[in-house]
């Protein structure tokens, strides 16, 4: 008879022999001191250099002033799913900006970025008998969740590779229906997606598009409107995918596009249907970080701005940082031992918080460091964090300067 | 080549003809005015009788109170997964707080129930190769969910049927692990988990138990642990998994376990890895209503008091409600567009909100009316709601009378 406790217990050792164990840091971000926090094991006054609060719009005096005016009219929660209950003005005013925001004529709200992803996904071939996915390999977990639980034949084309998603796409019967997955920005690399070649092949192929945004929101584009409204794809995209957790600084996913489509998974997916909604203060603190940001351009730009810094000085100081356009800045160390060591090291030794990251997150031996800029770094912690990184590196010997294969 | 816009509308049509659209009503929820709403058509003030906020705790002095604090202090988002920033003291003492109320080692916090459920089934597969799983027909789709996407075999017992559960416990080779999955009360009939026979079948069986108590959380048991507290099971199952949007009032879901159960979940699932964290705000708030609820008992014996006087008013006027020993008391009409047209007419004609409860929330043919009373519905209320029942019951020709088979 099985004994179920060793089987936990040899799991949890398998992880931890694989150097994959994870001990959560806790920090407490206060308020009005974006971007540093508080270690909580000693105290200390930290500077963050790896949240997805990507302009601090989470400590925003509109996004607080509308949380606390929301939260002493409604209350907190919104006490049932969206059909009975929990549907109330400041969700449907968030879908209504949300569908503004990306030129489309409908939006739907989800609990995250990751349930918009899984249970959109599932259903579009329930909605579309036949459906083959197309998706970038490193697509992020959520898109592989709703691909593999939607049971559908699916096609992972190499990363950012549109020579190899055309030749996927020329497998399949040009009468069968498909729908190209891929991410506007990788979070893991900062990878932008190639989205004018991918629209051309999906006109090619009669493919519908999925992208999803969660990285680019409120961080590109017109008024925030994101890297397909950037580009100027926005309205090729059918199925536009976003999340209220990163640059909005709230919580919460959505989708927005066609009436249509809207309506379909609306009233199809499990995940939206059969869960409570989001509460009318996460509601009306989004509602106001979106609007704050469609009508705000300074955060954006002091952003890129910041990130040119941080870029110029790693490349004077010689660190050698995974090339991309975007602001995510990562730096591969290939080792998860050492990634960690680092990280632990900048944490102790110099107030640094730049979380390691190994294996789930990224493949075995591309282990990380990612440095993630906001408006909010000041010229004396750029500095501070390049030489704490040389000093770190040195420390480790790993060797930073060495050029990316 | 496949026409996408005509899939997408065939498939909302045919829901349509099934008579499933769903339509949302939207209400807004003012705080200091618990059971009350605000009907967002006409502004007209309405009676909600069925919220899953059943103690009126979303808009409980000491949550508010609890959220402001934290807003004021920490500002919305996390900014972050628990493993990228996203951690701090207001989870990490939430998550305490649950194992505490549970009298379990650990506990781990999910961004909603449906979260918790579908992930952490679906994780149990991984982590235990050859996992079987029983499960009540019954049980929520975020349970149905986990277990399909976990692609493990599985037996689906007849709702509470402990006899048919043991058939199926017997098919399966004792060397093989089960886990049995069921929920303390089902929110759709109100029927409470025959849990004494099913711990006893699992200890005979060698299985594993999993019971979902997100409507009985708060509501019954010492200091609101639930229903296996209250029945002296809670040291026999295995995984408990609750929610904090409903009697807690707040957003999220939760399991409680022992610690390398726990670990082993935390490690794996990617609901709970790769999604952002629950805004302290929120986490505070739900922490202040636990607190709240385990220090008193006033709203578990109000809530009560209403029921019984709601189910004997319901008993006295002749309306045949489903009968169970719960606070949830459905009135089974048997046909989608009578029960829609009641719903519409009670909240027309008497400003009372019960929403209609169709497929695939329910079964084909066993579509209700469900009633939800909380410590706030007066004695003035419950006799509006039965006067109001009655005479939409007469004007649609739907038969309350009659006994159930």
């Amino acid at each position: 008879m099985p004994n179920y406790n060793n089987i936990f217990i040899t799991h949890v050792n398998q992880i931890q022999q694989e150097g994959r164990y994870r001990e959560f840091i806790a920090l407490n971000r206060l308020a009005g001191n974006f971007p540093k926090a508080l270690n909580h094991v000693n105290n200390d006054e930290i500077v963050v250099w790896c949240i997805n609060d990507y302009l601090g719009m989470s400590q925003h005096q509109d996004v607080l002033d509308s949380a606390a005016t929301a939260l002493s009219k409604y209350g907190v929660g919104s006490g049932g799913t969206r059909n009975i209950g929990g549907n109330n003005d400041t969700i449907v005013e968030l879908e209504n900006e949300l569908a503004e925001l990306h030129g489309k004529e409908s939006a739907l709200v989800f609990t995250s970025g990751y349930v918009a992803n899984d249970t959109t996904l599932s259903s579009l071939s329930k909605i579309i008998p036949g459906l083959t996915f197309f998706s970038d390999e490193a697509n992020h977990a959520s898109i592989i969740a709703g691909i593999c639980n939607s049971r559908a034949d699916k096609y992972i084309y190499r990363h950012v590779d549109t020579l190899h998603l055309e030749e996927l796409l020329q497998k399949v019967d040009i009468n069968k229906p498909k729908i190209i997955v891929f991410e506007s920005a990788y979070s893991m690399d900062g990878l932008f997606s190639p989205i004018a070649e991918i629209c051309r092949l999906a006109k090619k192929y009669n493919a519908l598009t999925f992208i999803d945004e969660v990285h680019t929101v409120g961080l590109y584009g017109n008024g925030g409107a994101g890297f397909a409204d950037m580009q100027g794809y926005a309205t090729e995209i059918d199925i536009i995918q976003g999340t209220l957790a990163k640059a909005y600084g709230a919580i919460g996913g959505y989708i927005a596009a066609n009436h249509t489509i809207i309506d379909a998974i609306r009233l199809t997916a499990p995940g939206f249907i059969f869960t409570t909604s989001l509460p009318p203060i996460i509601a009306r603190a989004a509602l106001a970080s979106i609007r704050h940001l469609r009508n705000s351009d300074i955060e954006r730009k002091t952003h890129q701005m910041v990130i040119a810094k941080v870029k110029n000085m790693f490349k004077n100081a010689k660190i050698n940082y995974f090339k991309n356009d975007s602001h995510i800045i990562p730096i591969i160390i290939g080792d998860p031992i050492k990634t960690r060591q680092a990280s632990e090291m900048l944490l102790k030794n110099y107030g640094i918080y730049v979380q390691h990251v190994n294996f789930p997150t990224v493949p075995r031996g591309t282990e990380r460091l990612r440095i993630i800029p906001t408006p909010n770094h000041t010229d004396k912690m750029i500095q501070e964090l390049t030489d704490a990184l040389i000093a770190v590196f040195n420390a480790l010997d790993i060797e930073y300067q060495k050029q990316a294969a």
